[in-house]
């Protein structure tokens, strides 16, 4: 079926008023895009039924058709697996009268051989608000209700986008000899997917979802024995929306030249006061001028009534006055030729009303004069090397961390206090509180991010994407092109999507779901919490991706790495097997009572120069991808040769190398110092396992690029 | 059926050399004991078959028995769903000459009726390794394969274990009117169960494991249509072994008035060295008297040849001396009447051969003579009162804590360091890191705590526990005597156990499932990570129990607040719903821009007289079981008041109240002093909600009390 006659039937059935494209049209449709449908007809009459059923052969399903309905079997307007001709003509005339008692309008009776022995798969597309149209798989029949075992994906999708999908679903099991049945046609179903997404990128703003539930899966092939389309009351002629990001002045936002600050304070404890301080009165060596009503002076500043007195050209305005006060700065920055603004102040949309138009204005503005806005309703940028910042945490509170290769993007600016904090040992880049989001958004921010060269590693905290197409396409393009890694923290998972009453689609596995998919299929790295977004960034900051998921790990403790070890199926990580001569060379080297099979246990008695020679024997060995320490710090001989031997062991390895420590004082300072020559610390062994989970993930990324 | 009639049948067949008791007479088994089987008879011809499945009416089942066989399956002895005379032939014939082609004899062909329509179960019983007799409920069918939905119960078990273990499964909307079909009959599951828990203590001893595999529950009913009970191989004709716990002086080890130290040594670094530092240098007021051959003085302090030229009486040995000296030790503390050694050296049965018969051996004497001994292989005690500790780690690298309320046991002396130094501002009352576990167990060490004055928490790491059902029934009699929470880190759980290959009954849910339904069974605390059980211990010791799940929380930065939400379903809490009249009081109070709904938003300028107020509302409120407040530090106006504030409502409050805050120098001095007026604060999100959950879970075992 060509794009032009899908898109003119849907509309078609839209101008009726149509809420669905009636089940015959929509098996109609996919069958003209390549997917299996039962044998089947649409029929008006009882007779037309049976004759139909007995030409075709029992059993077979009867269902009414009605595109005025969601769900057909609120109306019992599906009888299934009809043996004889009067199973039939009883199930005809119970839904024609279910039918008629309810007022509804029927297009027919569609009678269906029945799929006979086939495994329940549930396949859909689904218009996202986030992403635009996704496609979804999940394991069907009772089972979606227990297991709630479905993957997404963006569409367009690639071949192996949808074998990953079938990878993912713990369902998989079913299709391949489940319980000493043969294998079901796996090739089958990813051809009806790819035929599925096809549709979904030709239909593309027409529909609100499709679900084709069951997919029934056989030996032979994969039949759609229903399907849905559910058109969209608002629908688009244009199909898919694809913005790109713009980088245009971002720069501003961390190399200003000139900075003038809106609501300047002299007033301690006053956000202007504090932003005025961290402006001045720290190591940023730009040019700062205060602008406040009837000010003079601040920190030894002449203060200015209004911008336009401002007697040079500025880069960046830095906002911390009412949200009322920013369309008339907007037209200022216009006049005056200021490219961009950074606003602080909250109060726009995430109070609603009023307030969200008065933003709406703001961001309108904006895009219009070419002004970029960073905010409102954020803490701001930090750029680590020229150490500009306006925060408004005082140094006594909020730490600065020096000069490091991580940059963070955050929506909250609480987890960009926390953030930088984290990073007082391995540094920071550039970090920028975002907040609401008026102009700048995420996929902006790491378009400009990526290719800096002091940036080695984009780290991302967020409750929902402004714009979730435009940031994972963006994010596939920089990946590919620039080989760093993006880490998010995606929070705020369990908010259903308000359409997800219209649309099993997208009722199933929460709105996480969708970004899970979203971000696999561009490789961008996701974790679960704010801390093991620190500890990935961490990782990837300090050593290189692991080239497979086989873990060893020394230790003179053997708690944290049972710990650990709990961890390695829901990672996918796997006890790296050493080669006998690894073994070996151990055991000759070491105590009796040491134990030299990986995990390697060098006890209580360990000292530095065993665990150099451990690691420089896994080193070697090729059955090990990563190499992990736990140490007891607390512990007798180990001692702070232990950083030395680090330092050197690091500088020679491909293999990442990550360490583990709890403790107190004497466990935080080596703690550090092994940080400080560039290996990473983790004082649990569930963060310790993270990290080494990232940097396995971001090899297998490394290899597609 | 009678106690002795199952268990001489069991014997008969064991003694006939079965593997299994053949499948109608374990059907006749638990009929005997009221459960419902299907309507069958064993038979040896087919024409018998054939006559009884016309007697009894199509479908019919037949199987081929045989007590040789563990799987029926893999031997095609099963054909279901037969609706002919012919169809029952044609099966009976395959069977027949599938069991006379692999030379198994069989008891003969086994019809039943077959049960329809019912959804299935999977039920059994298990000789735990380190439980006993356990019985199990599971969803069945496919579904088993892809959900490990099992949960355990200790035997015996009562009707509101029972009913627990159906809340449990995710397979439990199966049963309760599924996609519109009627509620299923739990009240015969129920019934079913409580039959099969009372065979499963009349047969204990005698079985590895029974499964019923499936259990239909249906409408009307529950039925075994399976049945298979597998003898064990080294039966125990006692029975259940119930152990009790011993605390005979135990108080030696944290209340001892003179210590000899066996391998005390004056050359620094060497273990005898630094454990004769921290007994005789420091704040441990008793005798030390050093043991060690060929000193003279150690720390100023006269050194003996042997322990019999010690001049006193003393009450506790440590050593630290190799372990094969250990049995002519303990034989001198029988002569010497010495009752209790802690034994500190390793090299015991973790290294296993002929040491592990050198520490049964040290076991054996133990018993014997009443001497009793913690260790070996572990780092020792800790009284935080009388300041007794025999640590082999320096003060300077292992900090001691200040009293406090929480005693901890641990069987990793790592985790016992990392324990003690996170104790830092909460304080430690006992603390035991006990190894090997020789002699004195879990069971012993939380009998002598629970009682103890200065405990209010009880604490517990372990990989394995050597008697479990000794530990869970220990500690249900404990907490229900002293009312004092238990709360247990249990690792190593992916180890599936031996006999797992030879039930279904063990294979599922890997080995912790049965710890968590013990420890669930008898009201102990269960946590997933060493930093979890520390969170836990801190909220239990400075805070009362939650009357339910209803979490309010407030925050002048909403991050860390969305990241908590995200984990209420998982951990079962619930957003309060505030009465009107608290959003009304906070929205007259506020200003306009903070958000008076739970979660309360109170922004970042929030001042501590902000967070006074609404948590003085939310205190009022009933609809609120837990304040939680999320302090952002590094925010002015919010002050170092809030110190003050957190005390006085602390004072007066009978809901618990929880902080959390994450950040550098100035938060962790903040958060400190939070925790020095007994208000405890957490640095993530998932350790701030996991301890709201300790504190629900606590509240409802209370209520049971």
């Amino acid at each position: 079926m060509e794009k032009s006659e899908v898109r003119s039937l849907c509309e078609a059935y839209r101008l009726k008023g149509a809420v669905t494209v009636p089940e015959h049209e929509s098996k109609r449709i996919i069958q003209g895009y390549g997917v299996s449908v039962p044998r089947g007809v649409l029929v008006e009459t009882v007779r037309e039924a049976v004759r139909f059923a007995e030409s075709v052969g029992f059993p077979v399903v009867v269902k009414g058709v009605s595109s005025e309905i969601l769900h057909k079997t609120e109306l019992q307007a599906v009888a299934l697996d009809l043996r004889s001709a009067s199973a039939v003509e009883t199930a005809c005339r119970e839904i024609q009268s279910s039918f008629s008692e309810r007022k509804v309008k029927t297009e027919g009776l569609l009678v269906e051989k029945m799929v006979l022995n086939g495994t329940e798969l549930i396949a859909g597309l689904q218009n996202d608000p986030h992403f635009g149209p996704v496609i979804m798989l999940g394991t069907g029949g009772v089972l979606i209700h227990l297991l709630d075992d479905v993957t997404f994906r963006v569409l367009p999708v690639s071949r192996s986008d949808l074998k990953e999908m079938v990878e993912e679903l713990n369902g998989k099991v079913l299709l391949r000899g489940f319980r000493g049945r043969p294998p079901l046609n796996e090739e089958a179903l990813i051809r009806t997917l790819l035929d599925i997404a096809r549709l979904g990128m030709d239909a593309a703003g027409l529909y609100d979802s499709m679900d084709f539930n069951p997919v029934l899966l056989t030996q032979d092939d994969a039949v759609a024995v229903d399907a849905k389309i559910v058109l969209s009351k608002t629908p688009s002629e244009s199909g898919i929306q694809e913005e790109k990001p713009s980088i245009a002045h971002l720069d501003k936002f961390f190399e200003p030249e000139k900075v003038a600050l809106i609501g300047a304070s002299s007033a301690t404890g006053k956000i202007g006061y504090v932003v005025a301080d961290s402006l001045i009165n720290h190591h940023y060596k730009g040019k700062v001028f205060p602008v406040t009503r009837g000010g003079k002076e601040i920190f030894g500043l002449k203060s200015y009534e209004t911008l336009r007195d401002v007697p040079e050209k500025v880069d960046l305005l830095v906002v911390v006055v009412g949200l009322a006060l920013v369309p008339d700065l907007l037209e200022q920055c216009r006049e005056l030729e200021i490219p961009a603004m950074l606003i602080i102040s909250g109060g726009g949309k995430e109070l609603g009303g009023e307030l969200a138009s008065l933003e709406r204005e703001i961001q309108q503005k904006a895009r219009t004069y070419g002004i970029r806005v960073i905010g409102p309703n954020c803490i701001g940028c930090f750029n680590g090397y020229n150490r500009f910042d306006a925060f408004f945490q005082t140094h006594e509170r909020l730490m600065r961390p020096k000069p490091g290769n991580i940059s963070f993007i955050t929506q909250s600016g609480t987890h960009g206090c926390s953030f930088l904090e984290a990073c007082e040992v391995v540094g920071i880049n550039k970090m920028i509180s975002y907040g609401n989001r008026a102009d700048v958004d995420e996929a902006d921010m790491i378009a400009y991010l990526a290719p800096d060269p002091h940036t080695a590693v984009i780290a991302a905290y967020a409750e929902g994407l402004g714009d979730g197409r435009k940031f994972v396409q963006t994010a596939r393009r920089l990946i590919e092109a620039h080989k760093k890694p993006i880490v998010i923290y995606k929070s705020g998972r369990t908010t259903r999507a308000a359409m997800a009453a219209q649309s099993h689609t997208g009722a199933y596995g929460g709105t996480y779901a969708v970004y899970r998919g979203a971000f696999k299929q561009s490789g961008i790295l996701a974790v679960d919490s704010f801390e093991a977004l620190f500890a990935a960034s961490k990782a990837l900051s300090m050593q290189p991706p692991a080239a497979g998921p086989k873990i060893s790990m020394i230790g003179n403790g053997a708690g944290p790495m049972v710990n650990a070890i709990d961890l390695f199926d829901p990672y996918a990580l796997e006890i790296a097997v050493l080669e006998p001569e690894s073994v070996k060379t151990m055991e000759a080297h070491f105590p009796a009572f040491y134990i030299s099979k990986n995990p390697v246990d060098v006890t209580g008695s360990a000292t530095s120069d065993d665990y150099r020679f451990a690691m420089e024997t896994l080193l070697e060995d090729p059955g090990v991808d990563v190499i992990m320490n736990w140490f007891v710090l607390q512990d007798t001989p180990l001692d702070e040769g232990i950083v030395d031997v680090l330092d050197r062991i690091n500088k020679k390895s491909q293999k990442p190398i990550l360490c583990g420590a709890t403790g107190g004082p004497f466990t935080r300072k080596i703690s550090r110092a092994i940080e400080e020559i560039g290996v990473p610390v983790f004082d649990t062994p569930h963060l310790w396992i993270t990290a080494a989970k990232i940097l396995v993930d971001w090899g297998a990324v490394c290899k597609t690029l």
